[in-house]
């Protein structure tokens, strides 16, 4: 018999589950691009001189079942305690419906970010519910959607209060009941920036006159409830800000922030039904006042109509934001923890108010219960009111209770030498409660009968989550339909390509998610003892190592949890080390003017002043004009970012070089790992003379976008550089830019899983395969479009710029009418507008299979033929599909006036018939909805659609 | 403070998980019925004299963390080994693509069975693909869209050899290396018809001329592989058929049933992708030859067109089926395992036929493997050749071995008193082979480089699965989105009300499922040592002692695996009661007209003779009628079957006298346990005179309909019946219904879950909610239509029947008009034309909120409207929107000639604006279907939807 197991491994073998076109279809592609074979193809485009010595090897794939099995052993490594560590982490409940439904979801999760707004309209509507949500709980106007963790969102708000704020002072007041981490990621957001942090008491040591602003923790990190109003007054007065981190679940029975004058609020969402994950991701939030809303940082989701006047959600202000401001960004943040913001704000919907009251008032008579308990054994407990959290005075006795407390399944806080605190949630039970006593020394039964221990004057008598939204998705069946009808609303992976350059929408396989939600993976307190995270450190340790494998580097960091994050840890190490070497004045950064709108604003906050370099007409950088300019600064040359391959697609011939001169002059290479999808097993950051690279785990290794996020920014530095990587307070150091020590851990599962069922023979074929899709779109757009950039033998790398400008010219068809037109052939447009304005990049991916590539051909092609119809006056310049795209069901029910068919309006190549996506909305109206600025959730029409 | 923690506990209590409405809607809703509460409802439509006498208590309902805790060390109690126990149940790898998007998503698993075809044409489609997957397999020209396992598969197979055959013999020839249980439920089926079932050696014990047919096991229990060509040619000269009951795994390698000239093939599909779950549920199949195809059991998915000439799919052939044959049916299948089936086909789907294939020769070259290992050391294997199952003499020492395997994690096959069998399959690893060696005392290791040992006439040549669907959707994105296309065509309980009455869809809450597919639960081998199965026992009594207190029944039998299985068994238990009493005569049963089919149906599958009663004016038994039957067959009365509330939604007053009549003439009082959803907390069928009844689990008790199965259809008996339930071969007793002892037990979780949580009082504001929302509808459509029989009261049950057939005299208006036009609106119809023609019967269940059930009022009301507008002139009689609904997109798209809007075609009162369902085929033609019968995928071009 001819057959070895090896032979046909079905879709466990890696070429069949991550890599779309069949070996039959790639030869057919193969032989449309005149090359015999794929390594003749990448021979042709990627440079020789940067290819790496030895092939990738991680020893054989594993097969997903193996994979998981490995996954699940490893998992079994973590103990899942019963965490009372509180500090901003809580255990939660997340409803099934919503952990079904959204988060193992791939309607939800393989989403994008919604900026094409047509085609977002359910997780636009789900933010705004956040937003509203936020707004609400904080007694704030205006909340955006999302920022990456409670420490961050603490610094980014630092940072509006420094550029809002009147006052002269370059100093900013830290409450010390702050939770630690946040201390620390908010010194080190600072000190690049020259401001001075004063942690203190708010009510003894904060003088409002020699502050821009300051940050009180509500209820603080030992579970003290503070009235922060007069302080906010005395503030005020100063012209400086306040910003509160306050618990959104104590705001249903506490005083808001808004109602103590706060201008800001910012916090984590995390217990709002989103798992512990050893730390993330979690939505972080940050609302404020209306007059800062247009410096808010992070998105924004606001009411706009589209062109026939109906209502439609949009991301609004979107010039606040770093992919327009560039150096003048005020921050970078880019990913946003989407689909864990929608978590929260689903688990408010489907609670309701009065469901979060309950679950707050049920957690707030834990609390007494316990506390009660303790005080009537004698035990002094140090806050006279709390809301979940308190510590309590037991000597020397610490140890012994905490370790007894250990032998119960529980972890309790360690406070100083001789306190311990103590955080109740809402998954705490009696059983618990009663174990926490016996650690204790005291036999007793939980009642939970304790009377109320909030002050007075702050108990909430405020409404909230007045929008009908809250109060109709009680039943489960209603919640079912409501997140269904929201899904599908959407255009996400799930549906089609999403050609999205730069962005890497790939396959998040199956496989590779279902660990995420593995209670030994999702419920760990990040601050749990090391001993009960053994799993995580084992992931963590195996896949660091394989990543430097693949990149070059000596030593990874998974701390930044997103690639915007990666970029300023990655400088930050730069910036340490220099200021070690003795080289504090090195602060100037070489950015080509074709960079990510992140790479400069990541300059700036760790106070580089962005130096731009030309790029040549071919699209790469400007060799000469980069040798004059690090010759220029060379006694200040700090860093260069570049990308590669280039954000123009096109492997550089003269990347080491620019690497070289950098380091010639004195300064430290930044490569953005961007566009590592097309580098993996075939050439390495680290060889080509990188210093330091962040590699986007939701771009090339598999974590899915989730509809803005979560992402993960891992850096990989060379090894002089390991010294100066982030720290974080759990673990004795300092100088974190995240909240939690690893990030967003529980992500790591997927990319790990990616690697271990790739194998190196696995994620080399993918790279191979993500250019051969694109050169293949880019050989069959040849003709209606141009290609703009490719190397000197005429091949890009893993994605093409098409120019649509000529159609502008020549037939009034702007990169918007084409994008838009996509949606009407059921497809996500590519990147508009950048890296060159009116453009479109494509990048397919290795995971489209050859049909989905030819659909989005003719769609393009067809695209091209009906811009030629304009120009040829076959078609109305003004009334014609292109400008009206995209067309709606609303348009096909209307009186149909147009000079061309519905079929033709609707049904465009590449459009499925019975399966077709119909955009809920007509176009977006932009301007409309920056002028008329509405964040939260409109009246209650929208919401009864059906006709009555 | 006011608040204790009752006070409102969030979506945690019963009231707002499974109860739509909430109190303030109830309130409105009671107010509509002119009543004051809730229970002055319940009086006005519960007859006080069949009231249970104490409330339901099973202590606190659990919140759904505390039932999943209790679910979770419950399941730990499951011991899941590495079962190579074959016998037809064979561990599997589910992708977990499928796993995740279809197995765990409601839009696939809360679909309702697809008798309107116009909503249901993905899952038709993926049934289709069954149909061709089996057929290809099996190389037979029709295949069945599903049976209910191995097992009951040849029962029937046994029956069409029956009424099929031109023998006169009444004996039907067994293969003794057939499976024990399908020998066992074979005899089960056959005696009660008369039929003798002789066990034996084709080659040396079958006498074709005394046989009407035989079934063979292909490869046999023990492994072996015979052609049974020669056998098969002398059955047929006898006119005799020849059934095979084959592996399909083993096909994709071996000669099939048809090149063989077999008549009929059936078997299992689980270890195509679906989990073992102790026995199911899983998707048995049968595939015949053209000529019998008209007497084919079960559903069959056939190709017809739409009213535009467009291809469209639906049940065909449906005058086959018990729910329009009744008692003249030869089969009562009715649930089929329609979500089983899809997840088998698309297993096929992804894997294609050379996945199929490589899968089906690695486990072929580890059983060769295994085999040469044992071989080497001096063991015989009985077996010349085999594909994955091979016995071995091991003398005295088979206890010894069996334990050394359990030691491993292993359970191997007893067989006889020396012999040991081993199955293998693709989950099997290397290191469990060598595992068994060791057990064997074997010292080796693994290398799968052991010949083939298949014989050589056997090895297929023949090609299958050479459609294009069985070979476009490899990488694991595409297959995602055909998943997702496939789903979005169906109408589903997560996107609406399916107010089906009899059929019970409420809701299936997400917590219920999530434990079915934890490995304790699923990856169990039906006939694991029992202690093993601990978890599942302890799973089983505790459900069963509950739903004995519900019904008011002793004892609870859980291996009927269908509402019709449930029938039968219970039937069965009678007949055995009556024969053991020397009452073998009894053979009567009255049947009410107005009864579901299955009933007539289940009653002559146990030999017995239905006697109809009629029913009276007002919807109730006609007493004197049912007197004077029982009366006039007093000697030869079995039983009786009826439904209570009745088949017409009403309580009767005059159950407890059918009941006393039924016994004081000496039968059994057979209650259908169909209408249980009105009756759990209020009534017991036990208590009003009921001998035996069956549970729906998937109505009542929340398993999900899976687009036509699972089903799960336990009785509940009192103990004078207890000793006649069905034994199983794997407890050593005999007499069975079905392959697995605890039928489908891994979709018990759902229905335990679903008591767990909604404890006693729970349950019971289920059914006051159930027959509130019921009583709404009557009266909101009062005026409109007349709602045939309620009570003295004016009241109904939980379902109405709503009369359209006014409408067809004065408006032309069909109840098939209604129920299309019902989907323009977003509804899946209502039960049409049953229990009485021309009528819709509703059931909104309790699961539904307020909002849906206006939604569909409004509805109902428009489409009378409507109709009132073609009486009174205002729409053309034949061309307006009743009769050419639904409307598609295609009508939408194409020109519109109409004497009505768009507008009014497309979006009646009900429909979502935004969110509106499309059918994706205008009306199906049943005549065409039936007359051109097309039971596999049709061309490609269907596929090939995207215009080029």
């Amino acid at each position: 018999m001819p057959y070895t197991p090896t032979d046909y491994a079905p879709y466990d073998f890696a070429n069949r589950r991550h890599i779309g076109p069949s070996e039959a279809e790639m030869a057919e592609m193969l032989a449309t691009l005149g090359v015999s074979s794929l390594d003749e193809l990448i021979a042709q485009a990627v440079p020789q001189g940067i290819r790496q010595a030895e092939p990738l090897d991680f020893g054989p794939a594993k097969s997903e079942q193996r994979a998981l099995a490995t996954m699940r052993d490893v998992s079994k490594k973590n103990q899942v305690l019963v965490s009372m560590l509180g500090q901003g982490y809580h255990g939660t409940v997340t409803p099934p419906v919503i952990q079904r439904n959204i988060f193992e979801n791939p309607a939800w999760y393989t989403a994008y970010t919604p900026y094409q707004p047509e085609i977002s309209q359910g997780r636009l509507e789900a933010l705004l519910n956040f937003q509203t949500m936020v707004a609400d709980l904080t007694a704030l106007d205006v909340a955006n959607a999302s920022l990456l963790d409670e420490a961050t969102a603490a610094a980014e708000a630092m940072a509006l209060a420094q550029r809002s704020s009147k006052s002269k002072s370059t100093t900013f007041f830290v409450d010390h009941h702050c939770h630690a981490q946040v201390i620390d990621v908010v010194k080190t957001r600072a000190e690049p920036l020259g401001w001075t942090i004063q942690v203190g008491n708010p009510f003894t040591d904060l003088n409002a006159q020699e502050v821009f602003g300051a940050l009180f923790q509500y209820p603080g990190t030992y579970g003290d409830c503070h009235d922060f109003t007069d302080v906010i007054t005395a503030l005020h007065e100063a012209k400086a800000l306040a910003v509160m981190s306050a618990d959104l679940m104590a705001l249903t029975m506490l005083k808001a922030p808004g109602e103590m004058g706060a201008d800001i609020a910012i916090g984590n969402t995390q217990r709002f039904g989103v798992p512990l994950g050893a730390g993330g991701p979690h939505a972080a939030y940050m609302a404020c006042t209306d007059k800062l809303k247009r410096s808010l940082p992070g998105r924004l989701v606001g009411v706009s109509i589209d062109s026939h006047g109906h209502r439609a959600y949009r991301l609004t202000l979107q010039t606040r934001e770093q992919h327009i401001r560039r150096e003048k960004a005020t921050s970078n943040v880019c990913t946003a923890q989407a689909l864990l913001a929608v978590m929260a704000s689903m688990y408010a919907v489907f609670h309701g108010p009065e469901g979060l009251r309950a679950i707050a008032q049920k957690i707030h008579l834990k609390a007494t219960d316990l506390a009660a308990g303790l005080e009537d054994a004698g035990y002094t407990i140090d806050q006279d009111s709390f809301f979940d959290t308190f510590t309590v005075e037991v000597g020397h006795m610490q140890g012994l209770i905490i370790r007894a407390a250990l032998a119960e399944g529980i972890n309790l806080r360690a406070v100083g030498a001789d306190h311990i605190g103590i955080t109740l949630d809402e998954k705490i039970t009696r059983a618990n409660i009663e174990a926490v006593w016996r650690a204790f020394g005291i036999a007793r039964t939980a009642t939970y009968a304790a009377p109320y221990r909030l002050p007075e004057a702050l108990i909430r008598t405020s409404d909230y989550l007045t929008h009908p939204v809250f109060h109709m998705n009680r039943a489960e069946a209603e919640m079912t339909r409501y997140i269904r009808r929201l899904a599908d609303r959407d255009l996400a992976l799930d549906r089609a390509m999403i050609p999205l350059g730069s962005c890497t929408m790939k396959l998040n396989a199956t496989a590779e998610m279902m660990p995420v939600t593995w209670p030994e993976f999702s419920d760990i307190h990040p601050f749990a003892p090391m001993d009960q995270q053994q799993g995580y450190a084992e992931l963590v340790a195996d896949l660091s190592a394989k990543l430097c494998d693949v990149t070059g580097y000596d030593a990874i960091s998974m701390q930044p949890n997103s690639g915007a994050q990666g970029e300023y840890a990655g400088l930050l190490s730069i910036r340490r080390y220099h200021i070690a070497n003795g080289d504090a004045g090195r602060d100037i950064c070489l950015i080509p003017t074709s960079a990510h709108g992140t790479n400069p604003a990541s300059a700036q906050m760790v106070g580089y002043k962005v130096v731009p370099v030309a790029v040549a007409e071919n699209g790469d950088i400007d060799l000469e004009d980069f040798r004059a300019k690090a010759e220029k600064y060379s006694d200040t040359l700090a860093a260069c970012m570049i990308t590669y391959p280039s954000t123009h697609g096109v492997f550089e011939e003269t990347v080491r070089e620019v690497c070289d001169i950098t380091h010639e002059f004195g300064g430290q290479v930044y490569i953005d790992g961007a566009n590592m999808n097309a580098m993996v097993g075939i050439a390495r950051p680290g060889d080509v003379g990188g210093d330091v690279s962040h590699l986007n785990l939701h771009k090339t290794f598999c974590i899915p976008h989730g509809g803005g996020g979560p992402g993960m920014g891992p850096i990989g530095v060379k090894a002089h550089l390991e010294p100066h990587l982030p720290g974080h307070v759990a673990q004795g150091t300092s100088g974190a830019v995240s909240a939690a020590p690893w990030g967003s851990p529980s992500l790591l599962p997927i990319s790990w899983g990616y690697i271990l069922m790739m194998g190196g023979e696995g994620l080399t074929q993918a790279t191979k395969v993500a250019i051969l899709n694109a050169n293949y779109i880019a050989k069959r757009l040849e003709g209606a479009y141009d290609i703009l950039y490719s190397n000197k033998n005429g091949r890009i790398a893993h994605e093409c710029i098409v120019d649509t400008r000529p159609l502008k010219d020549s037939a009034h068809v702007s990169v918007d009418d084409v994008a838009k037109r996509l949606i009407d052939s059921g497809f996500h447009a590519p990147t508009m507008s950048w890296p060159v304005a009116g453009t479109l990049m494509v990048e397919p991916t290795e995971s489209e299979p050859k049909a989905e590539l030819d659909r989005f051909i003719a769609a393009m092609l067809s695209i091209r033929a009906e811009a030629r119809d304009i120009e040829e006056g076959r078609l109305d310049p003004e009334n014609n599909p292109l400008r009206n795209a995209p067309h709606t069901m609303e348009d096909l029910v209307s009186d149909w006036d147009r000079p061309y068919s519905r079929q033709q309006g609707c049904f465009p190549p590449g459009a499925f018939r019975v399966d077709k996506y119909w955009a809920p909305v007509n176009r977006v109206d932009n301007v409309y909805g920056d002028r008329n600025v509405v964040c939260s959730c409109p009246p209650m029409e929208d919401y009864q659609e059906a006709a009555e």
